[in-house]
């Protein structure tokens, strides 16, 4: 059975449902804990789902923020000091993830247990038991008209990996680095691979590869 | 071990090597194929895993488009004609999904095999078999002046999801609905659960719910 429901039913369906709702939609979303620090040099560790790939060359990442969250502090800390890290999560720490979301006051590293690690002299602290971490560099902001959510541009200026994930062609193994996605506001999961496919090509049907 | 990329690293890599890197470094990413129709009504279907949410009230739904690709067919037919659809894709169907990105002549929809289906007269056409579909308009664009990436921002007018994955708080059990996510270019996954968490306060643990 197939459920519909109209704009007009969204938007007069009980608030609650609709944000689980629509914030399902995307299906699964991928987990960084984003690291900053303050220029009162207080370190901020704060989740996010909306991270994604801008281009390779240069590399660049983009992360959209929500006009006014508790997660504000990071934007902030971004703006100011330009640089950040990003850093995937595990199931050995994805339940502390989600704790680092509370209104926090002072760093959220020290209140939830989980280690800072700061490397090459970056200014901005990765989260030691991360298998992915990334250094980057502010390029520019963008405030999105429709409704004010600003979309983050960085530079990968650092990759810091497990190398029992990284394939000789580049790609990573997730369910080997074992990240964790998210859907929604409060659900995680583990990715469990089906196939890598093949190039895909008008006169051949795509195979695994 | 820990394996370490600088920028310069990254950026003298082989080219191949640094696609796959980077576009694995944002993690699990959704899996939508979108379907459009041309002036001349020729329908359209790809693969797009650069999604993400907007906004719940109204309910916004973003998509990145790169500067020059493939799917150029899809931006302008949403440009000319202001609909998309969205359609979650299974393990049922996932090879034929990646099937659509290969350079056809004529719709994807004939060549893969899969089923378009128009509902409630909307004018572009969604894939049959997916378990959760969305009907959106186009409500502005962006383009970033880094690399000319093109954001396009949709209005979800229409919400079609199989009953049995839609649960009474609003949020949707993504393992039992089956959706896919894709991790680099070529890598399909299925989401395995690992818990629902509370609502994070600084005064207690975070608890499975």
């Amino acid at each position: 059975m197939i459920k519909h429901f109209t704009k007009d039913e969204i938007l007069e369906s009980d608030s609650f449902f609709r944000r689980n709702l629509i914030n399902c939609l995307s299906g699964y979303k991928s987990l960084n804990l984003i690291g900053t620090k303050s220029s009162e040099g207080i370190s901020n560790l704060a989740p996010f789902s909306q991270v994604f790939h801008i281009g390779a060359s240069p590399p660049l990442v983009g992360i959209l923020f929500r006009p006014h969250t508790v997660q504000r502090d990071t934007l902030e800390n971004i703006l100011e000091a330009g640089y950040f890290t990003m850093n995937q999560v595990t199931p050995s720490f994805y339940k502390e993830a989600h704790w680092t979301s509370a209104r926090w006051d002072g760093s959220e590293f020290e209140k939830t247990g989980l280690e800072a690690e700061f490397l090459n002299k970056f200014f901005a602290p990765y989260v030691k038991n991360s298998p992915l971490k990334l250094g980057c560099s502010l390029v520019e902001t963008q405030t999105l008209k429709v409704n004010q959510t600003v979309l983050v541009i960085g530079s990968i200026d650092h990759i810091y990996v497990e190398e029992k994930g990284l394939r000789t062609d580049g790609s990573l193994d997730l369910n080997v680095l074992e990240t964790v996605t998210v859907s929604g506001l409060d659900e995680y999961h583990i990715g469990k691979k089906l196939a890598r496919l093949s190039y895909a090509k008008p006169d051949r049907e795509v195979e695994e590869v």
